[in-house]
């Protein structure tokens, strides 16, 4: 018989089964036990193992699915033989070919900034964007996968509408009640997430040199897709009650803008809630220049405050708003379902553009969307989502004022899951990249979020990878960094 | 008792409960049962119209789900109250803006030809690119997703590699083996399907004005992805042998190419197979004009000849093939699952893109995609969708031998479920157009697939949607057409 040093640990969160699974499978990977060879019978490395025979079945099948094993009715389970390689020699050089010098040059502009960079390792995980894994709803979601490919069968094999699922664009039509926009379901189109959402709608009404008005800070993800679209990004500056309309306003007057962005529930990445007077006057403005703007409501189910604002698009007479939804935030990123609510015109012209892109969402996701939808435990899982941010801002704003030297600042975000810190003026923002690289603490840097190189001395700090002793350690950690900063400043 | 006037069809393929469902759905949705009506209950309605009372059990708990009905424990079953809608004058009026004028210069260009209008209503499906989604996998698309959900649970949740699901791109790269390719899991990037690998490739290397190459005739859709980054479409005449090398290489000489796109092993839409010595002298001119070339893999698994002819790839050894492959054929093209395989440094660069356009393919769809592969039934299933295939193909052929007059000209193609057909040069082009749409005849005309206007003597005729009853009485109806215009143009 083989001899296995594996060794269960039942102390682990993690199966036993799992545990054998893993480790028989790093024996067939790594070449330690050869095609061919014949594995225990479940019975023996069970009794040798102390486990049930149970357990190893399951290890041993998990394993022929995963075709890596073979099972033989009456002669046992034998490593399955290696999948035919094409000789060595056919393998294409591959890096012979001079790629760099025939890169478009919007791409070769395209790099990821310094200040999307992150530590390696990464130890306490700051990052923004993401959600809490552990609040997906993962029962729900296997269960409407479950259903969607029961009830819908060969429908969802074939292409469709590029505008989407019928019966997913219906349940978001009725969803966006508690948003305050009444929409038919003919001016919702699903998209891979909110982020396809822009792109599209970028590709759509932008040519190459147009001037698009962003938010600064703002969204940066939002102006990549703007500027992929060749558009010229003029950063209108935020202040606490949102976009400063005043000076859009005089952009407006000197520049023909083609598109207005914004993010009115929680501004990304300052969290904050756009004033009433804000909208009226960005709405008066974009009416007035006959300029769509497109409203990102990317984070509002996740609101800290109550009860929710209404969205820019319920005042949205004239019907210039393309409003921009995602379940990236509400359930998970992994689904990568967006939507974008706009006339039924545009949205036909944006469906044409699809062709060129992607033709369509998945239609299995967007059927197993509607369902979980219709099942309705949706409000059940944000609600549990807000309390669990919630309750690690609220963490993350105690350890913040215990931990960082005075002429730090921020304020908690209107909702979602991040908070933008402004470094004391003392501080050098290098030094405390610096200091945070080597300790391990990812975040995003406030100049990713500027267009005009500004935000050196800002962080933005999430709280979805980061579990309370991480908020704890981490801002300790990160208090001491700019305290030595500030001192040798000082000194 | 209310009073129904649903008639179970027990002659229908379509089950009882399914048949009451619709039923009921249609009475609520056009306002026929009221908000707040009290169904009978099941035991009544079943005696009523002659039902198990299981039938119609599961028909109410369809519509519960749906939120259409909604069930009170020892009360009955109701119409569930109607979402509530905010009030009219709060609607958008939408149509008020005048986004026409808005829409960029490539968007307003982008309409869909008359080449790609279909009939209302379609009586023939001829239309190609789908399948005949009675060969979809479902049973084990659904046993993958569950396993998928239940197996990777929360890693699903979150955004991941823009590149790909990692047990994906590994099996991928195993797969290529049989095409010939050995590529490693890094140099595998999975994408939603293999439009947004043309898109992605076509964004990341293709300057607006640049020159690329095409197929004439060639796949419509690539057309418009490199038409969508700005690039100007040069055609290169195919004939028997595939792509025509000599053309090419006179635009070589005369014209910097960016890109060349093919698709070697079933033509779009042509079914040609290139020739060996084409695929020498096409490698050889890329080599030396250091041009790019991407391999359109689409069709290569429902090929009609055997053995395989292995993928242009194979040959590559300077590492300048791009390879698109897809799993739109094999499996099903609402999965939206494809992929490229090129060289790790330009598929970072591509991966950068997707920051702008998606974040990534859904992640729960490509890990049950990788169950599937895992599970090794691909291999089965495709068979048999080859073998479908490939009897409707020859009933076609037989049936145009049968139907049309002297003149028109078609071969079988290599693979795949369409055929690409000439008309008889005394039919006039237009007159059988307009025959076919008034009798219903669903095709592509083939001007959609040439970049300078040729080509509406051609139609694509695809047999994915259409059974073989169908493909007899359509063919007739087609035969009929065109011997009408023959004639006429002889009188």
């Amino acid at each position: 018989m083989l001899d296995l040093a594996f060794r269960p640990d039942r102390a682990a969160g993690e199966p036993l089964r799992r545990q054998l699974e893993d480790y028989l499978r790093a024996l067939v990977e790594t070449g330690r036990l050869q095609a061919g060879e014949r594995l225990p019978a479940t019975r023996e490395l069970a009794a040798s193992l102390g486990l049930g025979r149970n357990t190893v079945a399951q290890a041993y099948e998990a394993l022929c699915d995963d075709g890596l094993l073979s099972a033989h009715v009456g002669q046992g389970t034998f490593v399955a033989p290696r999948p035919r390689r094409a000789p060595a020699g056919e393998l294409p050089a591959g890096h012979a070919f001079a790629w760099e010098g025939l890169l478009a040059a919007r791409t070769r502009r395209f790099a990821l900034p310094e200040s999307a960079r992150m530590p390696d390792p990464v130890r306490f995980d700051f990052r923004g964007g993401g959600v809490d894994a552990s609040t997906a709803p993962q029962v729900e979601l296997r269960r409407a996968f479950s259903r969607a490919l029961a009830r819908h069968g060969t429908a969802l094999a074939e292409y469709r509408d590029p505008l989407g699922w019928p019966a997913l664009r219906e349940a978001i039509a009725r969803a966006l009640v508690s948003r305050g926009i009444a929409a038919r379901a003919d001016e919702v189109m699903i998209t891979s997430g909110a982020q396809q959402a822009l792109d599209l709608v970028a590709r759509c009404l932008v040519d190459p040199g147009d001037v698009v008005a962003i938010e600064q800070p703002g969204y940066f993800a939002a102006g990549v897709a703007i500027a992929a679209s060749g558009a010229h990004r003029v950063g209108v500056d935020v202040d606490e009650q949102g976009l400063r309309t005043q000076d859009l306003a005089r952009l407006l007057r000197s520049r023909r803008v083609k598109l207005v962005y914004v993010t009115p529930a929680v501004q990304c990445p300052s969290g904050v809630l756009m004033s009433d007077d804000r909208r009226e006057e960005l709405l008066a403005l974009a009416d007035e220049h006959q300029t769509p703007v497109v409203e990102d409501d990317y984070d509002s189910e996740l609101r800290l405050g109550s009860p929710p604002v209404p969205a820019l698009k319920t005042r949205d007479s004239a019907g210039q708003v393309i409003y921009v939804g995602t379940f990236s935030k509400a359930i998970q990123p992994g689904l990568r379902i967006g939507y974008v609510v706009a006339p039924a015109p545009l949205l036909r012209r944006i469906a044409l553009t699809r062709v060129a892109c992607d033709l369509g969402t998945s239609v299995i996701g967007q059927a197993a969307l509607a369902e979980l939808l219709a099942a309705g435990d949706l409000e059940r899982h944000v609600r549990r989502a807000r309390r669990l941010y919630a309750a690690r801002l609220a963490l993350l704003d105690d350890t913040l004022r215990a931990e960082l030297p005075d002429g730090a600042s921020w304020s908690l975000p209107a909702g979602g899951n991040c908070l933008w810190l402004r470094l004391p003026a003392q501080a050098d923002p290098d030094e405390v990249w610096r200091g945070m690289q080597s300790a391990g603490i990812a975040a995003a840097r406030g100049d990713l979020f500027f267009v005009d190189g500004r935000g050196r001395d800002h962080l933005m700090l999430g709280v979805a990878g980061v579990d309370e002793d991480g908020i704890r350690e981490g801002v300790t950690k990160l208090g001491r960094i700019v305290k030595r900063a500030v001192a040798r400043r000082a000194a």
